[in-house]
C-alpha cells in the first residue's frame, strides 16, 4: 500500500516553530529530559508534524544545534567581507558576536550556547557538529590573520593560527565569565586586550 | 516541647556522600530537576540524615557549590606560597588548574563545572557564591602579577588587573574548548602563548 498524501502541506515555520519550542523546553529541562510530547504541545502541533521535519530525536537535536548556528552568520559573513582591511574584518567579526551575545541573553538567558556544549559532550554526532564549527571559525580567523600580516597590521613573526586559536578561546571564556557578572564587562576586557595590546603589530 | 535527641550520630562522611551523590544526580538532570529522594536512595541513607545536614534544596546546592571548590584548593595555594618568585607562582596555579581538570574528566566527565555554572545563572544565591570566587582568583593572581612586576619579571607598563582578568578568561575558555576537542590541546595553547609571549618582561 502507497503511504497516504499528507492531508494538509505543514505551514511554512512549523519546523521553525518546533525547533524554538524545543530550544524552551532543552532550557527548561536539558536535553536528555526534553520530551518531545511536552516540545509538540507546546508548539502547538500534532506528532505526524515532527516525524515530517525530523527522523529522530538525536536528528532533532542536530537540527537546534543547526538552528542556533543560524545566529553567528553575521558574525562569518564579517570574517569574508574582502571589501575591508582584514583586521577591521577580525574586529567585526567579534564585534557581531558581542551584539549577538546581549540579544540572545535578552531573549533565553545566557545558556542556550552552554547547553549545546553540554549535549555536544555527551553524545558524539552532537559533538562533531560543534567541533567543526569551531574548527572552521579558527580556520577564518587565521586566514584573517595571515592577511593582516600581509598588509602589515598584524606581526608578521607572530604565529597566525595560534593567535586565532587563542582569540577564540579568550573570546569564549569572556562570554562565560558575562555570565556570572551579568554584564559585558568581561567582553569589554576582552576587545582592549585583543585591539589595543595583542592583535598589534 | 524540646527537639528530642538525634537516635544515632551520622556517620562522619555522610554529607559527603549525600554530596557525592548529589553531583552525580545533577550531571544526569540538572538541578532543577534533581530529586531528593533519588539523591538520598543513591546515597543509602535517610531523610532525616539529609535535613541534619542540609537546611533545604537550595542550602544543598550551595554546599554542592563548596565542595566544588574545594577541588580548587591546590591551585589557590600555589598563588600564595611565597617561598617562590611570583611567576612561577601564576604558572603552578594554572598547573594545578591543568591537573584538575584532568582528574575531574575522569571522575565526572566535562561537564560538572558548566552545570553548577548553569546553576548559578538560574539562582540568585547561587550566581553570587560564584561570582565571589571568581573574583577573589582575579584579586590574588593580580597580587601575584604586581609583585612579578617589582621583581623585574613582568613588563611594569601594563595593568596588572587587566592581565590577570584575561588570563582567567582565556583558561576557562580553554577548559571549555576542551569539552569539544577532548584533548588538552587548548589548554597547551594557553600556556604557550601566555607563558611565553602574554605575560612576558
Amino acid at each position: 500500500m502507497n503511504r497516504p498524501p499528507l492531508k494538509r502541506e505543514p505551514r511554512a515555520d512549523t519546523r521553525r516553530v518546533i525547533l524554538e519550542a524545543g530550544i524552551r523546553s532543552v532550557l527548561r529541562k536539558g536535553y536528555d529530559q526534553a520530551g518531545l510530547a511536552e516540545i509538540l504541545r507546546e508548539a502547538g502541533v500534532p506528532k505526524g508534524s515532527f516525524y515530517y521535519y525530523f527522523a529522530s530525536k538525536e536528528d532533532f537535536g542536530l537540527q537546534l544545534i543547526e538552528h542556533w548556528l543560524e545566529h553567528y552568520n553575521e558574525a562569518e559573513a564579517s570574517l569574508r567581507d574582502e571589501t575591508l582591511a582584514p583586521m577591521t574584518r577580525v574586529r567585526r567579526f567579534f564585534e557581531a558576536r558581542c551584539r549577538l551575545f546581549k540579544r540572545l541573553k535578552r531573549e533565553y538567558g545566557t545558556v542556550v550556547g552552554m547547553i549545546l556544549l553540554e549535549m555536544a559532550t555527551h553524545n558524539e554526532t552532537f559533538r562533531c557538529r560543534v567541533e567543526k564549527v569551531l574548527a572552521a571559525w579558527q580556520e577564518q580567523l587565521t586566514g584573517c590573520l595571515v592577511a593582516a600580516q600581509r598588509a602589515g597590521e598584524l606581526d608578521p613573526k607572530r604565529d597566525a593560527r595560534t593567535l586565532a586559536e587563542f582569540c577564540l578561546i579568550s573570546w569564549e571564556g569572556a562570554v562565560q565569565r558575562a555570565r556570572t557578572t551579568q554584564n559585558t564587562a568581561p567582553l569589554d576586557l576582552f576587545f582592549r586586550v585583543v585591539f589595543e595590546s595583542f592583535l598589534v603589530k
